[in-house]
């Protein structure tokens, strides 16, 4: 499949500074040609890394110019050090672009607690420049890959009246967190013209229905980041209430795309289990209900095992601390009910179900018939590789 | 060691009723001469069996004769059937024993959502009331074995002014729950003399301190009991503070013990490890903390390859809630600082903590240098035979 993934007036370049082993490629610029409206969205970690705590200033007057990226090196829990060197990094940028550091957003991603190695951005910073071109973004999605098994790279085209804009979005993630090493971090290029506020409405509606809503292990990372730069070069209208829901719409379903890509290639990963919660007391009950299931070890485990195992399930929704009633839960595997009010419903369902557990996809449903409110979480099977991989990485 | 179990004025006995297979022993009752001053705490789950329920009922009045416990089914998730079950368990056990219902605690440990077959414990329940004898507890801590390794049994002997008295307590768990088949089940037996309300505070206390203190999943059972009966055999005078003091020691010590193997065995697990969080600004946020970092998988995958991987630790504290600053963390493996002021101190630190993590039992303190409250929990690591036995089990 061949999408062109250039967006009018960014350019991008990638290359290989050493900051990873083998000359792998661990650095990579995107840069507007004129002022982006931009926006981001953060951890929420208590612990954030140096690049978030600047991005975090410079993203504050609403637009930016470029983002620099490393992967190989977190540069979290660095101390004073750690900030000069970031700040140190934003400043090249800036003055080999030409322009304000306050434009300059800035995401690393890799080991923690290492002090990165200012010398080799040093030397690729001004190699990165010149080589800017609208092809670059497929590369620059090679370059923040650290146990990314695959790069994740969607699009989408819409329209503001007559007026074609592009959505390019890139992200990588293999964990939720491995605070060691990973990540997520995304980001995302668009030629629509559109104001401040809209863009900001749209990304945190679109980070809500999306990367707040997958998990490979539970944990947050000190380095995950979304940016979105909108460069306004397609010279669309502002957009209307009917356009924006459009726009909306596109950049949600980039982020769901690359978000369910991020729990596809969940370190070990080989099931992707759609987590549905229906019928709760109140909204917080029904993500709550999800995500302790989504996160229970024993569940995941059954889904490795392609176990239709619902006392694990029932157990898990019984410490979620939500409003339920054991004789009102219904769970489904796909469309095929295994327990209805509390009660199983016996070994031939639970046979055809786990038959649909053995596809890499399928959706788990939960009714707890109290209530109007709905909430998901896609999740991942837990395995032996997730062990071999977590246990053996770092030594 | 040979340690003497009976005590006086208690019976027990054991059997194989064949709700587990290859005549394994899976039933036992435990028997009082004369009312004992009894107490209980139960799982916290929303999702509690039909035993739970039950005993919850009949441990109101603080007084209790005899225990009925089974392996190989937990009579969880089983509906007005399987209280139906329960209470004819309960009413086939006092007329055999010639006691009152309401003097009967039942607790069932195993499958979750399996009707259990009530003609099976019918069949078993004269036998056992045969059998009743003073050196029956140890075979108890062998039937309420399910994925346990090993029996775990404690004792402790006290004195009130000059009288003598004994505690023994047995414990059933191998991971805080696999909904389907485990839970955490604790008895202890004690002929102290004492009130209902001294009884009760000091279970209270010494469960906060024990089996409130571990995990190995993370996950929290339908059937999780523990149960105390004081029959006051001993003849000692009502405790005044410091043998009150004594006497919640010598419970709180096996407790303590009881729940350490419980962990030591814990499914899959090659290390035991002692968290401690000190210098949080509020109580809630050292649990927090404590619990946080003993359940994260990352964390647990570190221990299980040796690895002292401090950013894994630093990423669960950022996500736990909690109020800190990453410039004051620090962090040891035993007495090994690896962390300082949020700062690693480097590979030779951690290479000598990498080495102390060999070890089987270890600890991790995190001191937050913040406020001044401490807290802890004892985990395991979470390794390739935890993946193994929970997505192997049931299929």
């Amino acid at each position: 499949m061949e999408t062109d993934i250039s967006i009018n007036g960014f350019k991008a370049a990638f290359g290989a500074c050493g900051l990873k082993k083998n000359n792998a490629l661990d650095i990579a610029l995107i840069y507007s040609e004129k002022d982006a409206v931009s926006a981001a969205v953060f951890t929420t970690s208590k612990v954030k890394a140096a690049p978030v705590l600047l991005s975090m200033e410079n993203i504050r007057d609403g637009k930016a110019r470029a983002i620099i990226v490393n992967a190989g090196n977190a540069n979290a829990c660095t101390g004073d050090q750690g900030m000069n060197n970031a700040r140190e990094t934003i400043r090249m940028v800036a003055d080999n672009l030409g322009v304000s550091p306050d434009d300059i957003l800035v995401a690393s991603t890799g080991v923690i607690g290492a002090q990165i190695d200012i010398e080799k951005i040093e030397k690729a910073i001004p190699e990165l420049v010149k080589n800017l071109n609208p092809e670059g973004i497929d590369g620059v999605a090679k370059a923040i890959m650290t146990t990314d098994s695959f790069p994740k790279i969607r699009t989408f085209s819409g329209k503001v009246n007559d007026t074609s804009y592009n959505i390019t979005g890139i992200a990588k993630g293999a964990g939720m967190i491995m605070p060691d090493m990973a990540t997520m971090l995304c980001f995302i290029l668009t030629d629509i013209n559109i104001s401040s506020s809209l863009l900001k409405k749209a990304l945190s509606h679109a980070v809500a229905n999306s990367f707040n809503k997958i998990t490979v292990d539970g944990d947050t990372s000190t380095n995950d980041t979304v940016f979105i730069m909108a460069n306004g070069t397609a010279g669309n209208d502002e957009p209307d209430e009917r356009a924006y829901e459009g726009f909306l719409a596109g950049l949600q379903g980039i982020m769901y795309d690359l978000a369910t890509m991020i729990v596809k290639d969940g370190e070990g990963a080989t099931k992707v289990v759609h987590v549905y919660v229906k019928g709760a007391s109140t909204p917080p009950d029904a993500y709550a209900a999800a995500r302790t299931v989504a996160n229970s070890s024993l569940v995941k485990t059954a889904f490795y095992g392609q176990d239709p195992n619902w006392g694990r399930i029932m157990g898990a929704l019984g410490r979620a601390g939500i409003e339920m009633k054991e004789n009102k839960v219904d769970i489904l595997i796909n469309d095929v009910k295994i327990v209805q009010s509390g009660l199983g419903l016996g070994s031939k369902n639970e046979k055809t179900a786990a038959d649909i557990m053995q596809n890499p996809e399928f959706s788990l449903t939960i009714e707890l018939n109290i209530g109007e409110y709905d909430d998901w979480i896609t999740t991942c099977d837990l395995t032996h590789k997730y062990v071999s991989i977590n246990a053996d990485y770092r030594t």
